[in-house]
Parts: C-alpha cells; structure tokens; sequence
C-alpha cells in the first residue's frame, strides 16, 4: 500500500486536499456509533449552530451532505431552481467550468459570461445584463468566489452591491469551496443565498462533507423549485431537523467528530486570525514568484487569492514536469495546471492546517525544481523575499505568549 | 466530546453503521494525499477490480461514489431508467419503502408490490405481472435483498429464474446494503443488473462509499437512459476510468486506504467463510430469540436474514424502551423497530466485523434488558441455546491452528 | 503482521495488559514532541498531582518511571533500602516470587514467609515476626496487594494494623500493580510507604509506565538508603522536578497524553464507582465459576480478587489447553496458570476498561471450551448465575440518564 | 491539552525526540494484546533478527529493554562489568558528561578523558592509556558515537584501531543513541561489544525501548559481572530467549509493532540510503550555517555530526531566547545548549523521519529568528547555500521513479 514511500512527510501543497491537522485525526480515530443514540443527534445540534459562523451568518440554514464539492453544486441548484430556469454564471477556469458543466446537464438556461482565464468574473456584463432584465427572467447569479483553478478571488461584495443596485430579485449562489474558513467569506453581509464548500478544503478535513448553507430566502425558492431531486433534497434534512434525529441517512460518525475537532481549532485560532495567516502565506507566495521572475496567472492585484497561487511558467517549460519532478524527487505534492491552463501554469496550494515555515520549505523546493527543468532561478531568491515579508508580519502565538 | 462516555466498550449491534476493525481504522488514520498523483491510481485500479469480488461478478463495472446508501439507490436508477419507466417494486419493510419513495419522487411509474411486514417479495405476484408484461413495459424490478428493517431475506435466485422464464428482459435492480459482504450474493449467476452497498455495513467501514456495481446491459441502458443525473452520472467515472485518473471529482484519500484494508480483511478470511460466519452468527441468534419464548419478526424460514434480526415483543412491553435501556445501562446499541414495527420490535444486528463471543454478550444483555422490562425471560436461556449449537459449529481460526 | 487475525474483535481477559479505551488511543496517537518546551512540564505538574488521587493520597510524592512493573519494584526497593538490610516478604504465587527474587538478587536479607499458593499472606506470621523483633531489625515489609497468578488480595489494612500495634517503624512496600486503580487502595490511611502499580494494568494504557508513589518517611529513607542506583534514583526525579522541568530523562510523550486521558476517563466515571465495578465483574465471575461446579483458586472469600480469578479445572484437564483453545478457536485471551499452578489453573482476568456484557461475554466463551476440553459443563449456567447477580446490580450509566 | 496549539505543524528539529513517521503511528493505533499468545514470541524472532541490521551487526545479541538511554547506558554497564573496574570514559559534551556520572555512581573507577566542548574524544591519550596498561587493568573505554550536545561524531574505527594495535582486551562500549540508525555504525567490523540506542532518536519512534546489542565477548563478561542488577539483567532475556517466549516481563505490544513498521521502512529505503539522506542533511545544515557567519560549535570537519549541529552565536545573543522564539512565534522545536554551552549555542536536530524540504524550511525559520534576536543575517541566505548543495545532490525517490 505503501510502495510509493518517500522519506520524510509528504509536503502537501495541492489546493485540496489540504494537510488534516493531528487533532483532527485523532478525532477520527474511532469506532462506528448508532447514529440514533442520543449522543449524535446531540452533537449534531451544536454542529449545525457553529458551522455557520465559519459562513459568517447567523440567519442561514446548514445541511451537511455525504458528499463531495460537486455534490454540495447539485445540492443548491436542484434546491432552488427549476428546470428552464435563467442562471447567470461567470466562467473563469476549471471548476466554474464544471459547475456550468453542470448547471446545463441539470437543464437550466446557463447566461455563460466568460472572462479570459486569470482574470476575475466581468461585473459589468452582470451589470448590463441585470439592468436589462427588467422581467426578472435571471432566477439566480451562480459565482465561485475562489477559482482554484487559476487562483482567482472574486469580489462577492460588489456582486451584491449590483443586484441592490438593481433590486434584482435573483438568488445568488456562491461556490465557496476554496475559500470558506480561508478567505472573508460574509454570507449574511452579502445577502449571499446558498453558499458551499467541502470538507477536504480550509477546513482540513478529508473529503466527504458537502457543506451547504442556505438564506431564508433560497428556503422558501426551495418549496416550489421543480428540479428532481432525493438525496439531495434539503427537505429531507429539515423534516429530521424539525424530529431532532437530523440524518435522514447514516451520516459518518466519524466526520462528524473530525468537523467538531476542526471547528474547535479554527476557534481557538479565531476565525479572523485564520483568514490574516491565509493573507501571509498568499502574500509570501506571491513575493517568492516576483523574485524568481515568473508571473502570477491572476492578471491583477484585486483577484489575487490567500488560497491558491497558480505560477506562470515559460514557454519553453511545461508545468506537468515540474509537478512531476516535485513529486519523484522532492515529496513535495503541488497543482497541476488544468485545461486551458494545462502545462502552462503550476499550483501551488497554501490553505488550511498550514504554517509559514511549512511554507516556505515548499518554495524552497519549488525553486530546486525550477533549476531543475532548466529555468534560471537564483536560489533562496524566493524564500528571501518571502521571509523579508513573514519576519515582520508573523504574530506570536497567542497560546504561547 | 464524549461526554456520554460509559465504561467500557460499547457493544454495536445495529444493523449499521458497524464495528471497524483495527485493521481498518489503523489503515485509514492518514493524512490526505495529492488524489492526482500517480499513487491514487494506482491503488483505485486495483481497489475496484478487487471489489467486484464482494459480488462474485468478474463481469461488473464497479463505481465507488462518495455517498450514502440512499445516494447509491439514486445511482442505480437514474443510470438506467428514464422518468415515467415502469418499475416493480417490492416493499417489505421501511427501507424497501424508503427507496420506493426514491423511486416516486424521481418520477418512475412504480408498480408496488406490497407485502405484510415480516414477510418476503411476493414473487407469484412478480409472476403474473411479467406473465401479463407482454409488452415488455416494466423496464425494471427493484427489489432489497435483505430488508433490514424486518430481517427478511428475499430470494434472488428465484427472482432470476421468473425473469428467465417468461424471457422478461426487465432490469434487475437489487438493493444489498445488508446483504453483500455478508451473505451469499451472486452477482454474475443471478443476472443482477446494478448492485449495491454502502461501506459502513458488512464491509465494516464509516459511511461514505456507496459502492455500486452495474452489468453490461446496465452500462448499455445508461447511455438512453434519460433521467436527469451529473453527480451520480456513470458516465463521468466511466470517462476518467479511460483517462487512467480514475476520479470524477475528490475522493476520500482515507476511505480508499480503509476499503483496501477492509477488502484484505475478507479475502483473508475468505468471502465463503465469512458468510458462513453470518450464518452461525443468525442461526444463534434465532435460537436465543426462540428459548426466550419470543417471535422472530420474519414470518418464514426461507426469508429468514443472518444479518439482522427482528425480534416481536409481547404487546405489554414497547421495545423502544428495550433500545433505550440498552443504550443506558449496558452500553449496548440495538436496533428500533421502524415505521409499522415500531413500539412492536427492537432488532439486533449481526453483521460484519463481529464474532460469536461478541454476540453471546449481546445476547446475555438483552436477556436482562428484557427482565428489565418485565418480561418473563429466564436468564441464561437464550445464551445457553446459541452456545449449544456455536460449539459444535465455530471452526478454528485458520491462521492460529 | 497480522498474521494471526482472527474475525471480529479479540476478547482480551488476561490480568493485563488490558484493553485500552479508544479515547486513550486516540490521545496516543500523535507525533513526539521537544519535551523541554513549556507544555510538557505543564502537563508533568498536573498528571503528578492528579496521578495521587488514584493511590488516595494527598501526601505522597509521585514518579512516572519509563519501566515495567518490574523496574517499579526495584525503584521501590533500592531507593528505600541499603544491601543487607532485613525484609519480610510474602511469597504467595509467582508474582511475589519473583519479587522476592529480585530482592534477594538486590542482596537484601529476605525473611520469606510462604502460604501455599491460593492462600493470602500469613500475617499471623508477620505479628510473631514484629513481635519478636524489638531491635527493629525489620526495615521493610513487602507485600502484594492483589496476587495476579492466584486471584488472591491481601488485607492492606490488617497489616497496617500489626505494624501498628507494634509501633514498629518498619517500611511498608506495596506491589499494587493488578489492584491500583480498581481494588480500594488507601495509600495515607494505610500508612503505606511505597507503592506502585504499572500503566497497563487497570488504568489500562500500554505498556510503559512505572508509577510509584512514596510517603515522606520513605523519601526520608531514600537520602541515606546505600543500594546502588542511577536510572531508578529519585533524587534525579526530585532534582527536576524542583527545576520544574520534571525528567531527567526523554519520557514518552505519548504515554503522558494517554495517561491525561485515562485519567480523565477515571475520574468521569468516579474512581469509586470504578472499584464498585471491579467488585461486580469480580462477584459475576465468581459465581459463574460456581454454576459451573469448579474450583476458585482462592480458598478464602476474604482473599476473593476482583480483578483476576484464577478457576481451577479438575486434574484430568491440562488447563494450558483452555488457554490453547480459546484463543484458537474463540479468538479470547485467558491467563495461563504459572509455576506451581501450571495446568492446574486459567486464569480470567476482569480488571480496567470492561464491562458487564464484555465478561458475558468471556464467560460464555468459557464454557463452550470447557465443553470442547471434556468437561460436563451445562452451557448457559455461569452465564445465567452471572447474570441473575448483574441485573440486579448495574447502576445506569450517570451521563445517560 | 492543547492549550499551547499553534496553527499547521509544529516543526521539531530537536535532536530526539523526532518526527514519527505515519505508518508507524498507524502501526502503534493498537489495543493491547496477551504478550504470551503465539503471535508476539513469533514476531519478536524476527524483530530480534532485524534490529542486528541497523548495527551492521551478524554476531551481536539484542536487547529491546523497555526503558530510555539511559536505562540502555545502566544495562551495558551492570552486566559487562564490577564494581570497582577501572573504565576509560570520554568526557567532551553533557551526555558524555551525563553517562560519565552514571559510571561513577554505579561505583566504577572512571579514568575521564575530558576534551574542550565542541572537540572529539582525545583518542592520543587513549593510546597513551592504553600503551602503558600491559597489566590490562582497564576493563572497559566508553565512549559516545556522536555527543549530542555538541554534534561532535567520535571516530570508532580509529578506537578499535588503537585498541588492536595494542591487542586491549578493553570492551568497548558505545553510546550510539544520536548515531545508530542514521550515521554509518559498523558493530561488527569495528569490535563494538556493547552498542545501544533508543527508539526515539533515529529510528523515529517514540521514547521506551533501549536497544542494545551486545558481542559474544560481552555476553561472556555478563557471566562474571558482578555488579548487582535485576531489571537490566541480560540473563532473565537470554532465559527466555532459550525458553521461545522471548520476554522476562511485559513488553509495550505497541512499540514493538511501531519497531516493525520503522525497520519496514528503514530496509524500504535502505540502510544506507538512510544514511546519506543524514549526511545531505547535515551538510545542508552546515553549508548554511557558514551562510549566516555563524559557527558550527564542533570544531573541526572529522568530527562533523550529520544529525545534530550545534550553532554558535555570538557572545551578545542568548542561544535559549532563539529557542523560545522558534516555539512561541515560528511553531519550530530546536534545541537548547546544555550546560557548559547553555546560552551560547542552538542545535538544530536533522535525524530520523525527516527530508530535505523540512530541514529548508527549519533553515528558513531560524534566519527569520536570527533576524528578530538582533543578529544581521541576510534572509535567504543559508537557504540558498544549502538548496545549492542539495538539488545537485538528492536522488530521485526509488519508488517514484
């Protein structure tokens, strides 16, 4: 099981999934448990109540699904929208790709507004197309606010001043699967009406909880949305919310202890602490790409992500290789580059359960890598210009004071 | 966190989610891995080759889908089946019932064919129906294989031998969340078109994977089939099976790792020895129940289940309380009693990792839970039955002899 | 490695080491950490405080030694004791022989004073031997508290009492290592100078731990106490512990967090509830042993042990092929008789983490060996006089109710 | 107990105890077993056969004493030699210093050859020592591998060259507990007769077992030791090595699977794969240290340690607030300097489990630290050296290629 053993731990810097902290672990080092005792559903109670604040609300309605990312996309769509429905939705790599993929295969009238790969979504066709939309025929806007693929932030601040700007009635529905519990993400300050990530992304968990929290408003769509749906039917989990038993199916205990753990940490770190030690280490990455001369696939400074930082490479180098490399030689796991993308960009991953010094081996490797596939990179150029930044930035640990 | 703590270890006997081995829990207590590396791969080809085994099908295409068993009841049908096909449908207790309301609610035409609870499929009716079918407009039978809710077991032999008879070219859609792994399950013999489990029954792992398998006519229907799917689309699999990727979106690196120890656990074993073991497991069972002067909830021999054991309750006793004194004094889980039976039975799993001794305590539990509750039992007397005949039935442990 | 797997959960009835609880091993299961950071201490300084509640003493000083019971007895003897110097020792089964082995071997001049094995210390003897010894000649007395090859407990009590009674100053050592932390251990009342007890008895950790407590009058006889010493020395314990970085050498960081934990878990459950639950298992088993007509290796009921019985079979049976076969065949873990009791006897141990339906279990498990072994057992019978006696006596489980 | 949490990993670059790797945590995720079962006598066999190899050792016969260093350091002593034997000791760090105390306590008559901090052992005065012993009243030179204090690696094959050219039949008794497992060790070729280490150093498992090897000549000075010792006593080993149960009192069943799991790993990787990684590590280290202007405490290149260095700072720097700032701000385990050094150096720890993009990202961290304690050091700059070194010399992974 073991035969692809390398010495040492395995630096893991894909944007997901992400390194799972040992408390989590230990957390999920456990039996399986009747799900129908009163201990779960107990436990379940206090978890729907403290997930929403890594969503920043306190209005919204959690469900947490059995499934994976894709799954928590079909979960609010078919919830809220009906077959034919209008949907405005942004394409700008890989994953919102996808997830149009998917909007279409689920039958509904997907507006594509697509921007050049590494660029944000374009607010001004939303704007132009809200203004003309005067019938309200647009029924949701569907935006991810961190493209992964690309390492691209979206400003959902603005998406949302746009549709008030408008009174524009449609839902907005956000895939906030590399970005929750990493970057500000302000569900209720944004009137965002179905948000979603995953299990295996900040929140350092392994994969396997789609993690959904609708807005009164997305509720009430959902009691007359006609998309066909069963297991991901929000009003299955309600009508077990409203027994207090809560699992309309077995959930996995042991993701269930994992989350209380994870949310534990993140709230002994506070959640606003973590979004700032994202900020470092999307920062310091970046800092490291400028001195080693590559550039950002995020084409301008608003968009670019704490989460995931996709590097440029020459034309004359293709990225698999180094993604390759990394691997074989330096146990050092980073992103290929996706689709459009493919072989002209690396990834590298800096979220979750992750400090600066972990970080920094990363680059580190990442610039022998880079020699080794023939790009002229000065050696510690990168970490020099990273820690010139952390030395001055990194707080002291408050338990530690 | 545990903050019902009992001393002790608890003695798990739903029928779901089960005990883990160490095996497994050890092989699953990882922290998460790039899925794209060359390592995943690897390890999901062998995994879904290896898997077919469980079945006893050389001829399946497996999918192993990060969901639940109600996830895996979706993927069956919406593959094969097109909104309004005509389906027969057997319902004999709460599951059967539960995917039945599946069924409705993704908009097949279901033919119920309703049984009293404690009873198996009516298969005469199943005869005249395929008699009269001269048309050919049932597409599908769905049909549990072990009714968990009622311990009942139904015939599946008989099941294809009708369909053969009457050249019935209907699909064979079976529910065996409780059943594979556990008992004699034939894939390949029996004709079943789409086959499944969920990973938290006789495989002994946490929920997660609904594990299904479908024929080649199965994989032929998909590609007509018209009902509306993205997440539980075969297709998607199919397509990065040919890649060599494998996966459609992120699975869980520790759910992998664990259904190979699992599955390694088996074949050590040996699949036929560890559904002869279910078998002494059930026959022990159903000789406590009856010294104890109780009636098993299955109505018949035939359908009696080796996985799940119903047991009626005299109408003075409700056995919700048998559940909950269980749970609060002896630290053992049972199983309610669901829907129709509730109130009327309480049901002891005895199914995956789970040996004869562990059972024998289960069964000296219930008989002081049962005079607990005032019911005449006399102690020992259920115990003192399933020992008579384990004894002369235990085989050594191949690997200590 | 698991070469010997047998299905289902070993059923572990050795008098140690025991089952671990799985929220110690979850506590355990963690990376080394710099045991001269500020968080070790930290713990080091609670856990020694906490670690007296076990031994109810409020004035004794603690030492987490890394060793086995093995080394705690030397640590006990050398620190206390100088070559030459005159003990009483009791010799009543292979654990206090090897005792007085090693104190002899340490060149201290044993007075053995022997029972025949089955039969507690002779403390009539102990009187004359005070009584007589007016010049104090008599420096230590040593004694086991529970006897782990014949399931005898000694009377602590009585004997504090003769001691008493002749105002002799001799010192009290107590081999508490299968009584601590499940048998009533009174420390301060007892006037008990050293005792000790290892991790993986009935605070059921792994292996590792030598805990030893000593009263003020033993630390005074440690300062002029000549038997040579570096690695079991308390004075480099005590030299730390006032530096306030507590280990003179690396502890093992896991075994620190999983005796926090096992701690915790004791004191949740009361550590008097956790003796009153030995005296069940203890008082369950001895009445099935009764039921199945055969002999307590104990001869007195005042000796009775609640945390091991040692059964004796009759002399056509080799007791070594019980041990065989449950373990063969029922994948159980039954003690071995020893020395003298070799083949005469099996022992069941009942101590740490277990619970009435675990022993129920066992029991059953025994008698269908016995039956295997030849002996005209009536299968159900222990089980049922255990029974009769538990359901009457096991309280609800306080976090339940 | 996690009050001292910081966010991502702790980075532990202490000399012992190191990093775990993850399958030997899984490994160790275990309930206790009865150690008198077949399977564990079976597993020791083999364990006892495989720990000879990381001594390069055909001849030697093991201990695995359940115990520390210097538990390890007591039982080479006690069972080779008498009170009262004249032993030549190297004094030239604290551990030497440390054992040298030991020695002199256990009543020997120690002849300390005492070098300056940061030098190897004066193997001139050996020579000297040993040119005018014709009447061999030395019995035994003891001497540490590599002092890890100082990171100063001693030269043993000179000593058995010294010790040959003078045909000494001294033992020669080695500390190998910072060398064995990851610097070249050649038990056999270089007439070692004692040789120890402990589980929490190279081999990467928690703190509890010494291992000691011991040659033919020292198990024949064992039979007329006469210093008094019973825990440590080779002989209660041999007895049951003879008898096939292998243990003379309880082993921690966890640490032997943890050995298996680590010597899986060492064979995995090779022996002396292992050791080169160690010597990139500690090159690495140094290249960097020569970055920063600083010094390495040993003094001259024949003494270079490849898995611990000490840093010299300068005299208006206090070496132990870098400690403390690496754990309160950069979550980074270093080590302090000890005694004669304390203040004046840090030692970074780069043995066991650990690769090179974890020892960069040390690397990183203690300039960030050098920087935020007043020293002028030019970020990135061992980082550079080091990368320098490393990517023109770290193989591919084997099992990646």
């Amino acid at each position: 099981m073991d035969y692809v053993y390398g010495p040492g731990r395995n630096h893991l810097f894909v944007p997901g999934p992400v390194n799972i902290p040992e408390q989590v672990l230990r957390a999920m080092n456990r039996n399986n448990e009747d799900y129908r005792s009163p201990a779960i559903p107990a436990m379940t109670k206090v978890l729907l109540e403290d997930v929403k604040k890594i969503f920043k609300s306190t209005t919204g309605t959690p469900f947490l699904i059995p499934t994976t990312g894709t799954g928590a996309w079909e979960s609010a769509l078919t919830n809220t929208l009906s077959p034919g429905d209008r949907i405005v939705s942004f394409l700008i790599g890989q994953f919102s790709l996808l997830w149009i993929d998917q909007q279409q295969r689920l039958n509904f009238n997907v507006d594509v507004v697509e921007s050049e790969w590494g660029r944000g979504a374009d607010l001004d066709i939303l704007e132009s197309k809200l203004a003309s939309d005067t019938a309200h025929t647009i029924k949701a806007i569907c935006i991810v606010h961190n493209e992964t693929a690309t390492g691209v932030t979206n400003n959902l601040a603005t998406v949302r001043k746009i549709l008030d700007a408008y009174q524009h009635p449609a839902l907005l529905l956000v895939d906030g699967v590399s970005s929750i519990c990493a970057l500000d993400f302000r569900m209720d300050e944004w009137g965002v009406d179905v948000a979603l990530t995953g299990s295996q992304k900040a929140l350092s968990l392994p994969t396997g909880l789609g993690i959904v929290l609708a807005s009164a408003k997305a509720l009430e769509a959902s009691k007359t949305a006609k998309s066909v749906r069963v297991f991901f039917d929000w009003n299955d989990y309600l009508k077990f919310y409203k027994l207090g038993t809560y699992w309309p199916y077995t959930p996995s205990i042991q993701l269930l202890y994992g989350l209380r753990a994870a949310l534990d940490l993140i709230f002994e770190e506070g959640l606003d602490n973590v979004i700032s030690r994202h900020n470092r280490l999307g920062t310091a990455t970046r800092l490291a790409v400028e001195a080693w001369g590559l550039k950002n696939c995020t084409q301008k400074e608003e968009w670019y992500s704490d989460t995931v930082t996709a590097v440029v490479v020459p034309a004359y180098i293709d990225s698999s290789e180094i993604v390759k490399r990394a691997w074989k030689r330096y146990n050092l796991s980073l992103g290929l580059g996706l689709n459009k993308v493919a072989g002209k960009v690396f990834r590298i991953g800096h979220l979750g359960h992750l400090n600066e010094l972990q970080l920094l081996g990363c680059l580190a490797g990442v610039e022998m890598i880079l020699k080794d596939v023939g790009y002229p990179v000065k050696l510690g150029s990168g970490v020099a210009a990273a820690s010139a930044y952390l030395q001055n930035n990194i707080p002291l640990i408050p338990s530690r004071i």
